[in-house]
């Protein structure tokens, strides 16, 4: 039988994964419920860690990549972004990935929503001393020019 | 001077990498644009493709997880998704990747978009030959339940 | 030590909420992810019926008001609205206290998805037999005009 | 003939109803629309409240319910949001049910939507002096853990 | 006294609008509506067109290219996009303007909305047979090229 | 061989677009990028402004009231609406123009959009001494009441 089946055990084994992904963002925001709605919390920590997250069938760095993308076309979750642009950090993208991936949302979303989530990026950026970024790498095309 | 700086140019590069990433589909949309508005054929295939797309600050197979989360979470972008799932299999990500990605944008998009984006992966598996597929691997804490 | 804390029991246990909730049509959505996704079949399951949609703190009518103001508002959820008019119905909420739902969608998320969400139920009612709808009550200051 | 046909008979019977539903932040949204667009604050008096809330087809609490779905659904709706978290609470539901309702639309919103819905409803109840909340009820198969 | 402030009225006069604006197209949108929902068919009439459409304060071209472009952000309303690219024709839009005003799109929404929108150009041009297009002016940065 | 083909030409050309259009405004938002995202700054001048606003297929203006229809929409863009309520006056809309199609956008996205895009367009009006606005013209059904 399965160490994590009961409900104390399958919290404390999300509580380890948020942890390691989100940092001390992701306690904060599940410590902000305990007053309105210690369920959501319980919820983000149980279920959205302990049972999706910590599936190995793709890498944290992947899942933050995904991540990203939802966060930046759904809009208003600039919240959000800032704990999972920080989380993308923590699993091992590179603050240029990031940009970058953030680039290329416009394609999908739109400049505004590429905007928003590049000022979080910002931010966070600003707050853990990585910027200004170094030179990034151009296209071939542009390369040569 | 770069070779790519005339829009001849940056649309031939920009086709050459539209066909590598999303195969036939990527052409017959741009094709399907020709009668009402060549232009934005033009433009998703030189500026989407040839400038955003061709930049290597970003791997192809994590552009496409990113892409996946972004037309997941807009929603009625299901013949996007079409040809950005069977792009995602011409750049490497795995068919169980791919859903192990959209299962885990139940968590930030809820679960109807990621039952739409699922029933595409479906249909382009399905015309692929991929399914069934095969058993996939669980969290710890189910494997040893 | 509840009885439903094992993986298997709280699927179970959301199996019996999800047939009473929405019928057979939850049921085919999940069997229709066995062969692509069955662990999304398993958390709609588990997850959504077994925990969320288990807990007492909100009549099952209440919850479908607040299941059709989601999905009218989200967007190109039309397939899950369809799940959902039919689970309105089977909890208890009247065709008029639906369309009326709907009605007052428009002044939330304006008429464009009004309109889609009330073709859903339209197309349901006639599935269900249920059209043409009485005459509903109008506004007193309308009913002496 | 009615009494409430006139646009001036119609905004005083909105008016009424909006005082009721919404009190007195409703009032302060129409009167800081007095110098920029005075239409829309008679639109939303005459035509929403005036004309869809004061239909009798649906309670003022189900539409409170199939409102806080909507406002939450859509993101962004923050402001909105904070008027109709009072305005349930004006109506008769709970904060419990309001929480519940809110946790409800991590299914379906998914979670960042979710959280954003419920740090609305702490910022009202904290004013409206109704934190913490008291211990609520859990799923059948929880309670006997 | 004014003649349209009795509900009758307001719904005649708002016919006349619709049926300018929209042609047969917005009245067969009324008349699906009949049996599930008359009265949102009427405040389609009543309110939409005979109170906010037929206000003199945007011309008719000017409504048509503010709803061309919510109606391609919102995302899943073909339906009514396909009213609106008729009804654009209808009031003198050109159907190169509503191809440019759709490749602006792109900008703001990304392209796969701009994409979804232009699809439904291409089929209400179909139907009205205008196309092929002519060729499209380029900007003057092209031109020379 | 057109002037504006290389990379330098063509963001020169766009730069002086997006000043006529978006003013200081837009400079900023393209300084603000430079130590985080220079390419997407880059990108808004060279492709949004340089490439797509500079086609001459669609007025200044006409291009402005697809994009406030658009971020009205889409939704959290404030920030994006800010700069383009300030574009839409230097292209020659009115203030009371602006207005109404805020108004008309109640219609497609519903109250709560319609009232975040007016609230901004209240703060933009303010900063450039617009306020309060004069009488605006009422439906003639209205007008002789």
């Amino acid at each position: 039988m399965s160490e994590n089946t009961t409900l104390d055990q399958r919290f404390a084994h999300g509580l380890e994964v948020l942890r390691m992904v989100d940092g001390e963002a992701g306690q904060r925001v599940v410590d902000s419920l305990a007053d309105i709605s210690p369920e959501l919390g319980n919820q983000i920590v149980s279920w959205a860690f302990g049972e999706i997250y910590s599936r190995p069938g793709l890498a944290p760095r992947d899942r933050q990549l995904v991540t990203l993308g939802m966060l930046t076309a759904l809009g208003g979750c600039e919240a959000q972004l800032d704990v999972h642009v920080n989380a993308a950090l923590n699993v091992g993208l590179t603050p240029e990935q990031i940009v970058e991936a953030l680039l290329h949302s416009a394609v999908y979303c739109g400049i505004p929503k590429a905007l928003n989530a590049t000022f979080v990026a910002k931010k966070v950026f600003t707050e853990r001393g990585l910027l200004p970024l170094g030179p990034q790498p151009t296209p071939a095309s542009a390369t040569s020019a």
